[in-house]
Formats: C-alpha cells, sequence, structure tokens
C-alpha cells in the first residue's frame, strides 16, 4: 500500500482542495473529485488518478475488497476529514479524469434527446437533472457556460454516479449549438411560459429532440427564446408561476420518453 | 407604525428565532415565520400574527404601498438580521397562523389527487414537491409525522408561496390513512421499485388517486407497501436505481394530471 499521509500540509492534500474548491483549476487539470463508497464504485477504474483513503477505511475488512489490486494512498483520518467535502466523510475519495465528448458523435445518434441548459445555477439542480436525464434515456446534456460546473463537489454527489454515462459538453455559445441542432433536424423546443403549446402535444417520437431549460429565476434569455423551433408549456394549475428547473426537466424528459416507450 | 426594536434581547426577537428553529415550538404556538418580499405578498392577511421590517426597508420608499393600513414593528438592521434565517435579508419577516385542513373534507372533493408522503427528509424537496403539487391540481398532501416539517423556514421558502394554497395535514399513522382512502375508493398506488405496472399504464382519469412516495433512500415501508392498492414504477433507462423523491412525485402527477386534462 505504500504512502501514508500524516500532515495536511501535503502536497496532495492541497490539491485534493483545490480540485473541490476551484472549477477553474479542474478545468486546467481536467480532473475532478468524487467522494463515498457509492461514487468510488461507479467511477470506471480507467479514469481513476488517484485514490486516497483514512486509515481507519484502510483497516476495515469490509473495505479490504475494494481495495485490491488498487494503487491507493493512506491518510490519517484527520488528515482525510481535512480532505473531505462531505460532513460525515465514508473514508475514501479519489481524483477522477474528466471524460471528453464530441458533439458531433453525440449528433449521429438515432432520434436524439438533448437536455440543453442555460444558466443553471444551483449544484444540486444540476446533479438531479443529470440522474433524471439518464432515468428518461436522453442522449445528452449541453450546457452553457454559464451553468454550475457539473464537477463541483455537490453536483458531482447527486447525479448518484450518472455523470459517469450520461455525455455533456459546455459551449462557449449556445446560440450556435441550437442552430447545429436544427440543422440536424433537431425539434428545439423551450420551456417558456409564453408557450403556446403544451408539452404534452407535441409529438417526440421520430426523430430528435432538444428541451431547452433556462435559468432557475429568469428563465431561457431572449437570445435562446428567439432560435428555439418550438415555445411550449408546462399547463400550471392553481397560482404557480413556474416549476423548479429541475422538475420541469423531469417532466418534458419523460413525457418524451412516454411516448417513445409506446411506440416500441 | 409605534414601536422599535433596538436589542436583541427583546422578547419578539427570542419568539422568532425559536419559531424558526424548533417544529416542536411552531405546533405548540401553531404559527410559523415567513421571509421576504414575496412571501409576504403570498400570505393571506388574515393569518399574519404579526410583520417585522429592518428599519431600512421601512424607509424605503417602494415598500411604503406593501405597509398600508397594516400593524408592524420595525426593527435595527442588525436586530433583523438576527432574526433572519437568510443570508440577504430583504428586510421584512412575519409571524403567519398554520391554517387547518380537515381529512373529511378533503376526502369529499370530486376525483381528488393526494400524495401521500412517508419520511421524507429534505426541506428542499418538500418545497419543491408542494409547488408542484399546486401546479398539477393536486387536491392535498397527506404526510406521516416522520416527514420534515413543512414550517421548516427552508421548505416554506421554497414552496414558493403554495403552502397557503395547497391543503395539507401530518398524521400519526399513515397505514389509517392509506385504509381511509381506500374506503373512499381512491386508488392508492405506491411509486415502488418493484412495481410490476408502469406509472403511465395506469388510468388515472376516472376516480380519486392517491400516490405515496417514500423517504429519499429507503423508499416506502414495507407496512404501508402492504396498504398500497398498486405498485407502480416509474421505468428508468440506463443505470439509474432510483430518481430524487421531488422528481418522481412532479412525474407521477403530472402523468395523472395530462390524463385528466385529456379527458376535458
Amino acid at each position: 500500500m505504500g504512502q501514508m499521509i500524516a500532515t495536511t500540509r501535503n502536497k496532495l492534500v492541497k490539491e485534493l482542495l483545490q480540485l473541490q474548491k476551484k472549477a477553474k483549476y479542474r478545468r486546467e487539470q481536467k480532473c475532478f473529485v468524487i467522494e463515498g463508497r457509492k461514487m468510488y464504485m461507479e467511477t470506471p477504474p480507467e479514469q481513476i488518478e488517484q485514490i486516497v483513503v483514512s486509515r481507519t477505511f484502510s483497516k476495515q475488512p469490509e473495505n479490504q475488497g475494494l481495495l485490491v489490486n488498487r494503487d491507493y494512498v493512506v491518510a490519517e483520518d484527520f488528515v482525510f476529514e481535512a480532505c473531505s467535502e462531505t460532513k460525515t466523510p465514508q473514508g475514501i475519495l479519489c481524483v477522477v479524469r474528466q471524460p471528453e465528448y464530441s458533439f458531433s458523435e453525440l449528433l449521429k445518434q438515432k432520434n436524439p434527446m438533448f437536455l440543453v441548459l442555460e444558466d443553471l445555477q444551483d449544484p444540486g439542480n444540476l446533479g438531479t437533472i443529470m440522474r433524471t436525464a439518464e432515468g428518461a434515456g436522453a442522449t445528452a446534456l449541453l450546457l452553457g457556460k454559464g451553468c454550475v460546473d457539473l464537477y463541483n463537489p455537490k453536483t458531482v454527489r447527486s447525479t448518484m454516479g450518472s455523470i459517469y454515462r450520461v455525455p455533456f459538453l459546455y459551449f462557449e455559445d449556445l446560440k450556435e449549438v441550437l442552430m447545429e441542432l436544427k440543422k440536424n433536424d433537431i425539434l428545439v423546443c423551450a420551456a417558456h411560459l409564453k408557450g403556446k403549446k403544451y408539452y404534452d402535444r407535441v409529438n417526440y417520437k421520430e426523430g430528435g429532440v432538444a428541451f431547452l431549460v433556462g435559468n432557475e429565476s429568469r428563465g431561457i434569455s431572449e437570445e435562446l427564446v428567439e432560435q428555439a423551433e418550438l415555445l411550449i408549456k408546462i399547463p400550471m394549475a392553481g397560482r404557480v408561476e413556474s416549476l423548479n428547473a429541475s422538475i420541469s426537466a423531469g417532466i418534458l424528459m419523460y413525457e418524451a420518453y412516454r411516448q417513445r416507450r409506446r411506440k416500441e
């Protein structure tokens, strides 16, 4: 097993903290940090750059199986706690290499379902959306640069592992992305309060679809609304002005999934 | 306008803090606290017991309209901040009387849609669920005593005002509630991973329906699963094991709403 980290002044500790706190540093290093048993087990081994466990974790018999044939570093419990972003650390965290996806490859899929997110701010919402996207069989998330970083530790946690299975890409300019989608005959639908057509009156069975969901409070920018082919609306009873962004995304993707499953 | 609170040792300040921090105290007093302009405007005036504003808030011309013909107390800004549960206080909070609902009255509604929640733990999830329930035209939330308190300041905030419009009741024993629902010919559907029937293959158009959603990680207890007439399943592509509780609730309620809207 080798190395033991006995001080928080260790270089790896600083690296871990930087990777967890700074989106910019994560981008530069093309890495991120995951924590806990479940996330560790979900992580494809070939993406793992570094495994760090606490001394207590390394000694518990039930954890031995997890570490067989793996290189890992042991840290004193207090050092591990200093590295951890969670209130009750489970004793294992990893540095993981960021996956890379190609937009043109994603566009080649048959009848794709994209979720385009503009300025989504809440880390938990984004994680939940990714998890729901996997459940609904979505092809990929396409994110504007104004969205919260998917590699934010809170977001990573709330994806419950979907981060490894749902492709995603960040873009400087979502307007160009929408144009590219339309060029590829993908129906771009913007969830909008002024939508004239109800979301469940649109046919998502044939062809590709992209759902555009905006910021939690401001919605979608005018610039992007103009690029949408269809403004769709989720009907709301009572006096509700809007739904939570992750709920809207879930309802839209599951309606498309419902229709597509019916076809089979 | 009258009274000015100049010290955090004021009795009202202590009262506000107790009401925000302690569910038990809220139950005893049958009151809760709301904060911010939007929530204040959503609150039915007859339920308001006390309005407290910061000195700065009270002096801003744009706030004068909000306070016309209302009794309110002004607090020094630092005192107000000490009372507030939010990071950036808007300068207005109220003590609000808890509404009271009758289960037997709710059962009299035609084709009701109930959401039954067991041991839901996340305050934000519960608020989001309530907001979604209003949007989907649900009749009421029926909550087990193990659920987080709806009057938790975080939950209240995330309902975005739906707390005033969606009836809800807490019960000691949800098993009895499910039996009562069945006695009233309401179809009790439990969202369950072992569900045999997909949620979108059930007819929710005629008659009443109750969706049972369980704890975020444990799901629904065996005791309640046994009481359900139908175990329904939300299909999940990929390797998703479960959806977020508020997403599941949203998908179920909106499917019922979709079918019911089609009928018209």
